[in-house]
């Protein structure tokens, strides 16, 4: 057993193994404030939330008490099927919040939702609240829109959370039947179904990986396997594309469709194939995704420019104001991510995760923990249509609340991100303050890595333990650094991109230091990013900037506003949000006009924290 | 009686006077021959179309006939109860058509779809296939979504061209017996109600006209004051500015929500403040239109920016691969330009007519008059997502059908819209090949239009009778236009834009020559219309121009081009597509290069008549 959120099996295949959580610890900084506000504000509000929309008392009714389902119908007399998964998204994030240390309140407060999830499951193990109270009762009867099949990867992942975490197997022994439920169903003596929305296939073969039961696997391995050939009715809606059912797994070149369900699937995929060692499998995934990267992924990492089905556009159609970049996505891009640095080794994946961590999942989290985004725009205008909903303010839940207790479970889970080991040393991906213990067959590794990042490009690695055997300390250099050093035992050189490595017979004492230069980056798009030719955007470290209209100048309209070339950004402390946040004055003239103005730039992740105001990642020029 | 498509009554507020169909005569040329192909390809083609999708049955069904019920129903359960008015729409079609033109084999199938209408209406009135045939039956339960006023209004337009237009008064009977049902249940002595989508109110203004009866023109008006009162439930789906129910319809700034709905509340609300003189109103509308032209208007005349709900997005919000621009919200432009230029006599609003037919209509319907467009963007990329319903082809009708009949009907009355009167002379709005009958209070005028335009700038006007008293000829000057000369018995004069207007005693033999120059004018995009920075499009006369895949470079992707400055496009002909079309050349480089490359531009309305391909309005440059 080991906490971890993803753990290939000896038998996979895999590049780099991931570390057990316990073998981390947050020190200070910004991840480690991001980490503590998680667990102290979001995580809690999030129980508040789930009691005060009514999703934990539906499984109450599924268990046979008294009362209403709330499945917090839409207008048009559709109703939302999917809302135990907000339950069990949030059981993950606890999990390893417990894992991380006790809580007393917490624990007991998880304890009381485990009785009600484990008192929901039928004797034949099948649990669904919305088909067993709104619903006739009867599984798997609305595969393309019923989310059962989603609905049981959560539980699973939530089971599989506790079991690394805690050792904890209450929550396994409901999934465990619930999953033997599906597999009797739809498993190879069943008939053939796949979920509209992907996502049970990675948890199934994390069930497998936990248990040891290869039919989890195999289960997961048919549902890939089945998708693509048009099982899936109701595809008139919004074509088969939209859950990836347009094409069997195997060959489809790019992403398509709901960005979510895309990622989840992928995740899935990568899965399986490191479990089966699947090269064609994943040679699919990898081709899928680097194509992501080239021509469908924002500056922010946000993923999903339509806002009719949440889904990927053409290639290079990437309107900053019009994005949907959904939390999720962004969420469902670094699980993806991880696993293929899992499986690879290629610093480039943890250059993604990076920038989709910093500017396309924190985003989607206020700084006071509590209130969130479910679409990430790279744009708001000062004058807008009148809104749909709300004011676009960040709210404190959503009828449909998959994005919130998905930033829970990711942000409780986050420090198992940092490092990975193989049988050659120890590989940093994400650079915190934290202390980091690394087991290998030589014996312990134990660093403490120090570091203001991304304030600040110093980044300090003391080795506290090692073994008395070379090993080797690799670094990643990210995709955005261009210059800088990396001094310690062993000389000084200049860094070179993608990873750094040092191999030597390591003294504890010994410090290495990476200091990567943090020069603003004035960033042209891409010329076939239509939606923002023209326009130049700030960047500094992994932070994308963005301008607000609490920066701009006075009685000037964001709208107005042009890069003035002709002077240079400068950096700017701003402890107005954030005592150690480096902002960037930017240089800025008027349209039509010469005026030697500046406006505040701040990190994208922290808009919308004062007003509801316009705001520009790109910035004409 | 007379035959025109909105008749303001002569006690109501109205600076122009609309000319009788029968008055005008399309000679040939280019809106002759679009005419001509709807009368005799795209009329008889929709007669088939409602054949084989059921909605013709559909009436059967609801007059007792045997047989099934085709709603056309969408995938998550949803049936469309609008599908009457598409056959109420080919009906008016061809009531304008008759009018034009006697057509015993189009008079026979009126005849028989007439019978039908007849037949399905209910002995108290009512009449709707799908209350009648699939809900219970009983009437206006649904205003939100069940589209039963907006099915009564294209009943009332109908029945109202049938009277103007032959004196056949079959369909008015009809029609005012099932607004009779609908003034008992929803009128002053009835309980408030307003339809999700607008358009009865225009049509009840109409009917009051036509029947002298008061009571309609007050169910409009009652109808117009009770909107934006949040009368609609079902909002939360895409907010009540969906359908207009946000804000009443006297104080709303700007347009919102649901375009094609937008356009048609607004000329209701335009008809009833003509009727009533009710300056505060059609103050509300004006002042709407002209934000709507200035802030959410796309170059080709096209409206709505966003797919998720059809909708106006924020100002300067349009995105050219995304517009949406249904076909219907062009046409909805051209009937509230049309009543706003009837109340005002400004010509800016017939040069709104002007580009939103060219550009904004035109493209929705084939060369060949039986394929159509329901959305028309402003660029489609070489790759592209996997498209949800077909390839991005031109249909043969839609599922949600009402752009094709929308389209047909307009274009039957479009003759109309050439010229108006008033009591001191004539005005000549649009230029086309026409002979031209106008009664004025001292005799008849009688003109003949002779013209090429748009290919050519020369419009010739021959005096061919005329009263002997002195009468003002006025001759919009379309806002592209910046010189040319107008010549003729009393001189020569430079064009001013707006309207030149000649008084003087005519002469028959008198002949007027109107010489617009047509250079080819390359157009920068407003600076805060984000999505085409950077670009340039190319316009000539009324006509935008597009670049399609099959006019590019050789081995280029029509990403790669950049429009090349150093060099001038020049006109060419383009008889692969029509003898008399004039083609643009426009010169191009390739990005990163400087090869001197050219690319054809054919007229936006022409695009997607060869192999579906890559297209884009605006260029980079």
């Amino acid at each position: 057993m080991s906490a971890v959120v993803v753990q290939p099996s000896a038998t996979g295949r895999a590049r780099l193994r991931p570390l057990d959580a316990g073998r981390f610890e947050l020190v200070d900084g910004f991840w480690a404030e991001r980490v503590r506000i998680n667990r102290e504000r979001t995580i809690p509000h999030g129980l508040q939330q789930l009691r005060r929309a009514g999703t934990l008392d539906n499984l109450r009714v599924a268990a046979g008490a008294d009362g209403r389902y709330e499945a917090r119908a839409d207008s048009v007399g559709a109703t939302f099927p999917f809302l135990d998964s907000d339950v069990y998204k949030w059981l993950e994030a606890v999990g390893w919040e417990l894992g991380r240390a006790p809580d007393r309140e917490l624990a007991a407060a998880a304890d009381e939702v485990i009785v009600v999830v484990a008192a929901a499951q039928r004797p034949d193990g099948y649990l669904n609240s919305y088909v067993q109270v709104v619903g006739d009762g009867v599984p798997y009867t609305d595969l393309s829109w019923g989310h059962e099949l989603y609905c049981l990867g959560h539980l699973i992942q939530a089971a599989v959370a506790w079991h690394r975490a805690l050792g904890d197997d209450r929550l396994l022994a409901v999934a465990t039947r619930a999953a033997d439920h599906a597999d009797a169903a739809l498993g190879p003596a069943g008939r053939p179904g796949v979920d509209g929305h992907a996502g049970a296939e990675m948890a199934l073969a994390e069930l497998a990986r936990v248990t040891g039961e290869r039919r989890y696997l195999a289960l997961a391995a048919r549902m890939l396997d089945l998708r693509g050939r048009g099982l899936l009715p109701g595809a008139e809606r919004f074509g088969a594309t939209y859950w990836q059912d347009h094409e069997p797994v195997r060959l489809a070149a790019s992403v398509a469709g709901h960005a979510v369900r895309q990622m989840y699937l992928d995740c899935g995929a990568a899965d399986v194939a490191a479990e089966l060692g699947d090269d064609e499998l994943l040679a699919a995934v990898l081709g899928r995704w680097h194509d992501l990267m080239r021509t469908r992924t924002y500056l922010t990492g946000g993923m999903g420019s339509r806002h009719r089905d949440e889904a990927f556009g053409d290639p290079y159609e990437l309107p900053p104001d019009r994005a949907y970049a959904e939390t999720c996505a962004a969420i469902g891009s670094v699980m993806l991510a991880w696993r293929l640095l899992l499986a690879t080794g290629d610093a480039g994946y943890a250059d993604a995760i990076e920038r989709a961590m910093f500017n396309g999942v924190l985003p989607g989290l206020s700084l006071s923990g509590t209130r969130f985004f479910y679409t990430n725009p790279l744009q708001r205008r000062t004058h807008r249509a009148y809104e749909a909903a709300g004011n676009g303010a960040r709210a404190p839940w959503f009828a449909c609340a998959c994005c919130p207790p998905n930033l829970m479970r990711l942000l409780s889970s986050w420090q198992q991100y940092l490092a990975t080991a193989d049988d050659d040393g120890v590989q940093l991906h994400q650079y915190a303050a934290a202390d980091i213990h690394a087991p290998m067959p030589a014996g312990d590794v134990r660093l403490s890595v120090r570091t203001r990042y991304p304030w600040d490009g110093l980044v300090t690695v003391h080795i506290v333990q090692t073994p008395d055997r070379p090993w080797t300390l690799s670094l990643r250099v990210p995709g955005w650094c261009n210059s800088g050093t990396l001094q310690g035992p062993g000389g000084s050189e200049r860094l070179a991109q993608g990873t750094m490595r040092r191999t030597r017979r390591w003294q504890p004492g010994d410090t290495i230091e990476l200091s990567m230069d943090l020069p603003i980056r004035v960033t042209e798009p891409d010329p076939r990013v239509d939606a923002v030719r023209g326009c130049v955007a700030v960047q500094r470290g992994p932070l994308v900037y963005c301008v607000e209209a609490a920066d701009a100048p006075p009685q000037t309209e964001i709208e107005d506003l042009i890069w003035d070339s002709r002077r240079r950004p400068h950096t700017e402390p701003r402890p107005d949000l954030d005592p150690a946040m480096v902002g960037i004055t930017v240089p800025v003239t008027r349209h039509g006009r010469t005026d030697d103005l500046t406006a505040g730039a701040i990190p994208y992740y922290a808009w919308a924290n004062r007003a509801v105001g316009a705001m520009r990642v790109w910035i004409p020029c």
